[in-house]
Order: C-alpha cells, then sequence, then structure tokens
C-alpha cells in the first residue's frame, strides 16, 4: 500500500490526491435523506449515482461534538482518547470545558501524518475545537475566530478565503469553513484536511424547513468545489439530531438534581456534558447527563430515582456505561443517565436559561437516538463489499486514506 | 476475489482451502491469556508466534450462546438475526426455547454457501443448537445426540468419528466436537466447517484450575488436528465467563420478581434468557434479564425499584437497550436489567434450583463484563494493519474467507 504511517496502532496510508475529511456536524441522516430526496444536493447525488458510498455508521455515545470530533481525528474511541464530553468535571469538582489538548490520551491521525511528512490541516467552525485538533504542533484555524488568525506567513487567514467570517449563529458559518479550509490548503499544498461544520442549523430547523434547504445547497455547492478542486470527499457526522419538545412545543427536561433532592440524594452534582459557550444552540440541554454522587452510599438511591422519572430511558453505572459504550470510566459521572428521543436532561429549572433558546422549538442530542450517523465517502470503495465490519465515525479516515479502490 | 457468495448484504469469497470456524463457547480471554502463558496450548503458541492473530473482539449482547452463535453463522446482529436469548417469551406469554429455525430473520453464512457450491458442515457440542444450524438444509450434527445421528449415506456419525460421544456434562465433549466435525468434513469433502462447543468446562472451573489446563491442552491438540489436516482455522468465543458469587461462595443472585413484588409491582414476569436444558452450567441465573409487564403504567415504579437493588448496574427500556446494543425490540422485555461482574438474575427463589450447580461455584454470562471475546486467526491476515474498525465475534466469517494473505 506505499508510505505509510500509524495513529493509535491504526495504520493509514499516505495519501496519493488531496483529501478533504468533513466532520458534518449533527447531519442527522434525516437530513441527507431529505436533501437528496428533494434535490438539493445535486453534487452529491451525482457522486452517489457513480462511484460514492453512502453508509450510516455509529457515533461515539455520547453523542456530543468534542467526543466525537476527536473520535473522527484519533481514530479511537473516547475510552482510549479520553474526551468523553465537551464538559468535564476535574478532581477539584469544579466543571472545566474540554478543550485543552492535554485532556488527550491518544495520538490524532494529523500530528503522526505530519511527522511522516505528510502536509496536513485542520479547519473547524467552532474555537472550542481548534486547540485539540491543533495538538501535536498541526495547522488548526477556526472559522470562529477567524479575524484573529494567521498563517505562518503572516497572511490573515480572511484575506487567504477572500471574504469576512460569517458570525457563529449565522447559518453560512459551516459553508465558509469549507471555504476556509479549501483556501488555506491550496495555499500551503495540504493533502489531508480536516474540516469539522457547526451545527447551529440542525438545532435550529427540522429537516425539509427553508434554513435546511438553504443550507444544505450551500454545503453542496461547497463539497462540489472541492470535488472539483481534485479531492477525495468524505463525510461523517458527530451525532444526530432529534426535536425534544412536548405536545405543547415547549422543551421536554428532566432536572435531575431537583429529582435526587426531592428523593433524599444530598450533594449530587449533575454534569451536563452537551454544557459549551453556543447557548443558543441548545440551553446546555442533551439527552446524556452525569450525575456525580457526593456519597456512593446514596449510588442505589440515586440510581432509583433517576431510574423513576418519565422519559429516562436507561440509567448505567459508571463502570457500566464505560463497558457499554467505550468510555473513559474516570472522566463520566458515577451515574450515566439516558433520556428518550424527546427528552432532555438538565440539572436544575435555575441552572438553564431556556430564553437563550431565543423562540426556537428545541432541538438537540447527546442519547442513543442521535447514535446513527451518515458516512458517506465521494469515491469507489474497494473491496466492492457491500457491508464488513461495524462502521463508526471514527473510521471516516481509515475509509478515506485505506479503502479507495 | 475470485467466485463470491452474499449472505445478509455481506460478500464472502469461496474458500479455496478448507476453512474451520470454532464457536469456542465461553472462552473469556482471561482462559486463553493463561492457557497460552502457561504452555498449554503449544499449537496455537506456535501459530500466534507466526502468522496467526489474536484479537479481542466483541460478543453480542446479552452475551448468551444462542444470540452469538447465530450472529456468527449469519455475520448480522440480533437486531437483524432476530436471536436475542436461548429463551424467548412468546405473544401468548408463554416461554419457550429459541431452537426453532422459523425464528431466524436472516439467511446463513453456511446456507448461502451450499446454495453458491460450497459444501458446508456444521456440528455442534449442544443439540439445542443444531436446528438452527440446519437452517435451508445445511448438515448439521450435534456431538449431545451423535448416537442418534447419520450421514446422509447412513453410517452412524460415532462410526465415521471412531468413538462414542461423551456426555453433555463431559469436559471431552468439545474435543469430540471439534474431531467429530473433521471426521464429517473429511468424509464428505466439507470445504467451510463450523463447530460449536459447549462451555461446561468454564461454567465449572476458573483459568488455572486443574480441569481448565486439561482442557485446554486436549482443544490445542485437536485444534493441531484440524491444522494439520489443511484447515484455515479461526475461532471466536460467543462470551465470556465470571465468577458469580459472593464472599461466601454462594451464588450472588437477585430474584426481580420478587423486589418487583415488594415494590408493588404487580404481574410483572422476569425472563431468564441464559435458560437452557443445561441447568448443572448455571442454573438459569446469568447477568441479564427481559422483564415483562403486565401494566406498562408501573414502567417508571418498576424502573426504579430494579434499579435500587444492589448488584444491579443498569436498567434500560426496551427501545434503548434495543438501540444500545443491537436488539430486536420485539423479542426482549420491556426492561432489559443488566448485573454487575460479580451478579446474576433469577425470577424467585423457587424457580430457581441452585441445587443443580451439584456443589461448583456459580459461574456464569449474560452482561457486559462477559461481552469482550477471543477472535484467533491460525493465518495470516491482509493487510497488515494492526488495527481496523471494530470486531465483533460476527465477523469471524469474514476475516477466514475475506481477510487472508
Amino acid at each position: 500500500m506505499g508510505r505509510t504511517f500509524v495513529a493509535n496502532d491504526r495504520e493509514y496510508a499516505v495519501p496519493r490526491r488531496p483529501v478533504l475529511a468533513v466532520c458534518a456536524d449533527g447531519w442527522d441522516p434525516d437530513y441527507v435523506d431529505d436533501a437528496l430526496a428533494r434535490g438539493h444536493m445535486p453534487r452529491l447525488s451525482e457522486t452517489l449515482d457513480g462511484d460514492g458510498c453512502y453508509l450510516i455508521g455509529r457515533a461515539q455515545v455520547p453523542t456530543f461534538t468534542n467526543p466525537n470530533n476527536v473520535a473522527i481525528v484519533t481514530g479511537v474511541s473516547a475510552a482510549r482518547n479520553g474526551i468523553a464530553g465537551n464538559h468535564y468535571r476535574d478532581e477539584s469538582g469544579r466543571e472545566v470545558q474540554v478543550t485543552d489538548p492535554s485532556f488527550l490520551r491518544a495520538d490524532t491521525i494529523h500530528r503522526t501524518a505530519a511527522a511522516a511528512g505528510v502536509g496536513v490541516l485542520c479547519v473547524t467552525a467552532k474555537e472550542k475545537l481548534r486547540r485539540l485538533l491543533a495538538y501535536g504542533g498541526v495547522p488548526a484555524f477556526s472559522a470562529e475566530a477567524a479575524h484573529e488568525q494567521s498563517l505562518a506567513d503572516g497572511s490573515p487567514i480572511v484575506d487567504v478565503v477572500g471574504r469576512p467570517a460569517p458570525g457563529i449563529y449565522d447559518w453560512e458559518l459551516s459553508v465558509y469553513t469549507i471555504d476556509l479550509a479549501l483556501a488555506i490548503a491550496t495555499r500551503l499544498g495540504s493533502e489531508l484536511v480536516y474540516a469539522s461544520l457547526t451545527d447551529f442549523v440542525q438545532h435550529t430547523v427540522a429537516p425539509g424547513e427553508p434554513l435546511a434547504d438553504e443550507f444544505y445547497r450551500a454545503i453542496d455547492a461547497a463539497l462540489g468545489r472541492a470535488l472539483d478542486a481534485g479531492f477525495v470527499v468524505g463525510l461523517a457526522a458527530d451525532h444526530g439530531m432529534r426535536a425534544k419538545t412536548g405536545p405543547d412545543g415547549h422543551p421536554n427536561v428532566r432536572y435531575l438534581d431537583e429529582a435526587l433532592g426531592a428523593a433524599g440524594v444530598s450533594g449530587a452534582h449533575t454534569l451536563c456534558p452537551i454544557t459549551d459557550p453556543y447557548v443558543v444552540h441548545h440551553a446546555a440541554l442533551g439527552s446524556l447527563a452525569w450525575v456525580h454522587l457526593a456519597d456512593l452510599d446514596q449510588l442505589e438511591r440515586a440510581r432509583g430515582a433517576l431510574a423513576s422519572l418519565p422519559g429516562v430511558e436507561g440509567v448505567l453505572d459508571r463502570h457500566a456505561a464505560a463497558e457499554a459504550f467505550d468510555l473513559p470510566a474516570d472522566r463520566i459521572g458515577d451515574l450515566v443517565v439516558l433520556a428518550d428521543e424527546h427528552t432532555v436532561l438538565g440539572k436544575s429549572r435555575a441552572a438553564h436559561d431556556l430564553g437563550s433558546l431565543n423562540g426556537h422549538a428545541l432541538r438537540s442530542h447527546g442519547g442513543l437516538h442521535e447514535r446513527a450517523v451518515p458516512i458517506i465517502v465521494c469515491s469507489r470503495l474497494a473491496p466492492a463489499r457491500t457491508a464488513g465490519p461495524e462502521l463508526h465515525n471514527r473510521d471516516l479516515h481509515d475509509l478515506l486514506l485505506n479503502r479507495l479502490a
């Protein structure tokens, strides 16, 4: 297979043509199916009618952005790479954002590729991911903070792409992210490019709504520009997306610290691992939460109280969840709580500002029902078997570097 | 890749050399590691020092025999093949053994191979699996009932192998199963052979005990006979095995119908999907149980009561469990209860005869802690990548037919 490099015991071929791997944030298969069926993605349709391949794979649980981006760029599960949420409770009990590369327990594909002489590049819509992607000196830029960033030669990156970045709550930011990645890759001669989008659109509207249609048309054109530029293009979603509202249209929330207090469990600390700076997306409400207990003698009481809540579909101990979902046991809660398809989990009413949703109906993710994700490769895969071992989004680079015909 | 056949959307190459795929019942990796480390498997050691490959993969949850044998012979998960337990509650509420091929929702690799002109053969230690393996006219024999079975030409199979079968509670039955498979395969010219062993030894003794040592020495010799006969040999365990006893050496059991009754849940029916005719193995006690409710309005109460039990490490709704573990939602309970590493689940004291264990300490399986299984291929795999997408035991035939160097 020619020259190769190894990341986390997986061997990858050095690409012979430039490769663009896209993390399609929040692209539930329902969006892709709808956009394809209604003719909004002509370039993608064309490749799928030809050599391309559209598979359904699995996301890392919890189905949040940071764990899944890191799974994709390391090629291994959270159990091995150490990133189990966007947010984390440290040893002192404080909640911290998981944005620092010191959290990583595995190398990245891009760092090992760079060490093997491959020109690599990571571009993310969300600044919160940039430092993780930059681990080990990988050139990494974010569209969110594009106006502050320059190439090593001093060129502002907004000049490289030729237009200023849209805002973090602007639907065009994902399109800009792809264009930014292509522009910088062309300038630097990058051969292995990762572009991670944002799920603002998916948090805001359902498949088939006008904003979704506009988004997928524009993204399709951007993917077309990458194909026209000669890139091997593939994408995988980090997670799906579901409406999390009751019949009245209001968010369907269970507040776990309140429920535990009512059950006589004292000092419990619910952590919402979806928590990140983008509160307009989700008000820090997702369909999976960790519960840290002050007193492990209250484990069974807490477990029973949580399992009794309507809308909770599963409660697992720390070690059971680690085993079930490939998680690092020391970076999750004493209990892992799963909400059903229509429900999200919070700490307490006071801890979440539903007003931050700006009036849009809550759509979110984090649980089991956002685990099925599209994995699309716009080139022929070899061998031509229609199905092999189960795929995860973390296999995207294996497909793009090792499995092309 | 030459001639191929397709089973359940997976394409398999017609073997050029005869292949023996072994389902190594209850071979927790601890047994294999111990037997290799202490020199009891010289033939296996020799192949692993050379071309062979020892991987750890995943079993189908629940980690019982029938779901995992069927996963291996269909190449797909229980969600698709329909087999979620050894035992099943039918529409009328009766418990039935899952032994009839009418339960299968997927084709078997062996039936499709036979239809493509490949000579196939299945031999199982346990009669309970024979009819499932025989689906579609595949020649299938069991060591347990060997004395009743003949080849199509009328030859009694005990004459083909040249010795009578040991009993179902005899440690030599697995060795006999391999020898029976080899003898019949030689007679029939079979090219794709499946041999499914029994876990009597693993239920009875821990790794390193004299009976385990004797068993692995004898199995190693039997695998050596297959290698010497020119077979490509591979094996995967159906599930692991753990001690399920408390500090006093007695079985660590939670009786779920009793707990539910005490919590005011009426008419619940706990089903132990480990249930099979081999009660000396496990007294129908495993680490996962389904609970069927008479009244779904009591779901939350039942969930809370079960989650409060010490030794229970997880409770999931039907749909959450189906999503988490690739299960057919209509063939499991309203609730799926997971016991921790050291605990098993039963219905009620009266429903399980602990005396049937004949005094051996309870060792069993069924939950998450028996999910890691050895997958061993005694030939070189290609390409030489050290790790690819996550493997399950159901990928064994893909490895043996498609992935050899």
